[in-house]
C-alpha cells in the first residue's frame, strides 16, 4: 500500500495549471493570477498632500507668521501656477502639492481669517506630503502570478489601472456516484436504499478549491453504464468517482472503466479512513475514485483532490499546510495506516490551539465529521501520546469545508 | 471621539437578520441556515455491516467452523430472509445485517469454498456491525440555525434526505464611491485623476462576507447628485459611501444626504487607519460612510462592515476574533486613537503565530496592506512593546479578503 504522501504526489505531480483566460476586474476575485501584475501608473501620481491644509514654502510657515491664500487645489484638480513667497494654496488630502511648495500645514494647525492665515505650529520641509511613487511605480511588479486574489489584491490592480485581468480557468470536475442502491435526496427510497451525500458534500469542497463541479446522473452498478460515462468527459479536467473502488464483486469502476483503456496507477492508500483509493487515467483525463463512504470520501478528497485543484488552478503555494495543536487527550499508538482523526478545535487563554479527538472514530459518522474543526494527523506506527502533547493537524474550519 | 468597539455596536446593534428563502442543496454551499436541520430519517436506516464479508450467528462462527453461504445481498438489496444456524448470507459494506445474524465476518477472515466458508477467526456478538441510528435518528437536530454551510453540512443535510434549504438571503450592499477626481480603471485619466480602487475593493470584501455588491456610478462632489442616491436605494440592506465622509469643503455626503432626510449618528472614531468614519440612517437604511483613502476604507470596513454582513447573514457568531500573536520586531506606545497596524504573519517553530509590523504605517500604502497577513490591535495609550510580546490580531490572510 502507499503511503499518503507518495500517493498524493503521483496524483497532483503530473498536473498542469490550467490556461489563461481574461475576465474583469470584479470576476477575478477569489480567482488565481496567471500571470504577474504590474502598475500602469504611478501612485501616488505626484506629491500629494496627507491632510486638508495649506501647501506654501517651510521658510514662510514659522509659528505666527501670516500667509496669503492664493489658490484653491481640491483633490483632482491641481493648482496650474507657481506657489511664491509668502503665499499658500488651499488644498485637502490627495490633492496635488503645488510647484514652489515643499510643505503642507493642516488646517488645524492654521488660523485663517478671510484670504489670510497665521501658522500655529512650524512648518516643516516635506511635512505631510506624500511622495510620487511611494506606493509604486509604473511598472513595478505587484502581484506575483500564481496569487489567489482577495479583496485587497483587487484594490492594487484596480488602482494600477487594470480593467482586466488574466487569470487560471476554473478547473472543472466531474462527479460520478455509483450504486444501486443510492439515490438524490429527496427521490423516492427504497428500503435498503441509501440518500447520496457524496456527491454534493464533493461538489461544496470542490468550490471551496475554486472548481466548478458537474454531479453527473448517478451509475447503476452496471459496468456499461459506468463504462458510458468516458464518452462524456470532454470539458473536464478530473473525474471523480465515489463508490466502487475496492476489489469486492461489486467494486466495478476499476473494471468497466478499463473496457475504455482506464491506465491504472493505483487503487490502495495506507490510511484511515479511505483505504481503498483508486488513481489512474482514461487517456489524458485523471480519474481519482473515491470509497463510496461518506467520511472516508470527504477525508480523501480533502488530502487529495484539494492540493489537485489548488495545482490545477496554478496557485503558486499549493502544498497541505498542517499546524500544531496540543492535545487535550490521549491518543492511542497507531497502527501501519496513517490515522486522520476527527477532532474539534479549540484556542486556549495563550492563543495555542487545543485539538480533542471524539471519543467515536467510526467512517461511518456524517454529524462528526460535520462538527469537526480539524484531522489530527497521526502517521503509521506513531507511539501513544499523552494529554498536552503536540500534534500535526489540518483544518477544516476554514473556508467552505 | 467614539471607541472602535462603540462604534461597531452602534453599527450593528440594530441589524436584523435577513428573511429567508428556499435554495437547493447545492445553491446552500456558502450560506447561512434559517432555521435548524433535522433529520428526515435514521442514518443507518437499519444495523448494516461496516466491511465486506459474511452475516451469519457469532455462536457458529467460531474459528476453523464450516458455515454454508445461502444467501447474498448487496448494499441496498436487503437479503429477505433469515439466517438460521450454520448459514452465512454474503453483504458488503452498507449491506442490511439479516434477521436471524448477530455479527459479520471480515472477507479476509475467512476461507471460501464454493458455497462453504471457513472461519479463521472467531466471530463475536455484534462486530462489523453498525448499528441503526448510530449516526443519527428520524427527527434529530442536525445543524442550528445560522450555521454557514460548508461541504460537510452539505453532505450532512444531503444524507438526512433534504433537496431543499432555508437560508437568509444574501444582504444587498450598495457601494457609491465619490469624488470629481476618481475613474474607473481602464478609463480616461486627467491630470490629477486618481483610479477608483475603493468600490471593488470593497465589492471583493463584501463577497468575502457573503453580501451582494452592487456598485453606483460614481457621484461627483455635487450636492444634488449624491442625493439623489437616496431615490435608488430600494432592494438593498445598507448603503456604503467612499470618499467625503468627513467636515472638510469637499465633504459631501452627510450634507447632501441630509437633504433626504438622513439622520447622523457619528462621524468620527477614535482609530487609524479612518477616523472619519459616518453613520446615519436614511430612514430605514443603514448608511456607512467610509474615508475615500483606500487603506483607511478597507480597515474600517473590515472592522465595521464584515461584522454587519455576519449579523445580516443570521450567522450566529458574529463577533470579530482576534487571535494572539507574538511580535517580531518592538511597537511603540500608543496615542489615545486605537491603531491597527499592517504587518506580515508567520508561523514559528512551535506552531505559534508571529506579526512583524511593517515599517511604514502612512495610510496611503495599498502595496502593503495588499501584503499585509493581519492587523496588530493596538487600543488607545497601550504601551510600548518589545519584541517576543504577545498581541491581538485580526487576521487578514482568511477566506478572500
Amino acid at each position: 500500500m502507499l503511503s499518503v504522501e507518495e500517493a498524493r504526489a503521483r496524483i497532483v505531480g503530473p498536473l498542469r495549471p490550467t490556461p489563461a483566460e481574461i475576465v474583469s476586474l470584479p470576476e477575478a476575485w477569489g480567482r488565481v493570477l496567471a500571470g504577474p501584475m504590474h502598475a500602469r501608473l504611478t501612485q501616488p501620481p505626484a506629491d500629494v498632500s496627507a491632510m486638508d491644509g495649506y501647501a506654501l514654502r517651510a521658510a514662510d510657515g514659522r509659528a505666527g507668521a501670516r500667509v496669503a491664500v492664493v489658490g484653491h487645489a481640491p483633490a483632482g484638480r491641481p493648482f496650474p501656477g507657481q506657489v511664491g513667497p509668502g503665499e499658500a494654496i488651499r488644498l485637502f488630502t490627495g490633492s496635488v502639492v503645488p510647484e514652489g511648495a515643499d510643505c503642507v500645514l493642516p488646517q488645524e494647525d492654521v488660523d485663517r481669517d478671510g484670504d489670510w492665515i497665521t501658522a500655529r505650529e512650524a512648518a516643516r520641509v516635506g511635512r505631510h506630503i506624500r511622495r510620487a511613487g511611494q506606493d509604486f511605480r509604473q511598472g513595478a511588479p505587484l502581484l506575483p502570478a500564481g496569487t489567489r486574489l482577495g479583496a485587497r489584491a483587487i484594490g492594487l490592480i484596480a488602482a494600477a489601472n487594470h480593467p482586466w485581468v488574466a487569470v487560471h480557468r476554473q478547473p472543472r470536475i466531474a462527479i460520478l456516484a455509483t450504486g444501486d442502491e443510492i439515490v438524490l435526496p429527496g427521490e423516492p427510497l427504497a428500503a435498503g436504499g441509501i440518500v447520496s451525500s457524496n456527491a454534493h458534500a464533493l461538489a461544496g469542497l470542490i468550490r471551496a478549491g475554486g472548481g466548478i463541479p458537474s454531479v453527473l446522473p448517478i451509475a447503476p452498478d452496471d459496468p456499461a453504464a459506468i463504462a458510458s460515462v468516458a464518452d462524456r468527459l470532454s470539458a473536464f479536467d478530473l473525474l471523480l468517482t465515489t463508490g466502487g473502488a475496492s476489489v469486492g464483486e461489486h467494486d466495478l469502476v476499476q473494471s468497466s472503466l478499463a473496457t475504455r483503456g482506464f491506465a491504472l496507477d493505483f487503487w490502495r492508500i495506507a490510511m484511515r479512513p479511505g483505504k481503498p483509493l483508486l488513481f489512474g487515467r482514461l487517456g489524458d483525463m485523471p480519474v481519482l475514485g473515491l470509497p463510496g463512504n461518506p467520511v472516508s470520501a470527504f477525508v480523501c478528497a480533502f488530502l487529495f483532490l484539494l492540493p489537485a485543484l489548488n495545482r490545477l488552478n496554478g496557485l503558486a503555494d499549493d502544498a497541505m499546510q498542517p499546524v500544531e495543536a496540543r492535545l487535550a487527550a490521549p491518543v492511542a499508538a497507531n497502527d501501519r495506516r496513517a490515522d486522520h482523526l476527527r477532532a474539534s478545535l479549540a484556542t486556549d487563554a495563550t492563543g495555542a490551539l487545543v485539538a480533542t479527538p471524539f471519543d467515536r472514530q467510526d467512517s461511518s459518522l456524517l454529524v462528526l465529521l460535520a462538527d469537526a474543526g480539524c484531522l489530527i494527523l497521526r502517521p503509521p506506527h506513531a507511539p501513544a501520546l499523552q494529554a498536552g502533547a503536540a500534534v500535526p493537524v489540518l483544518r477544516l474550519d476554514l473556508g467552505g469545508l
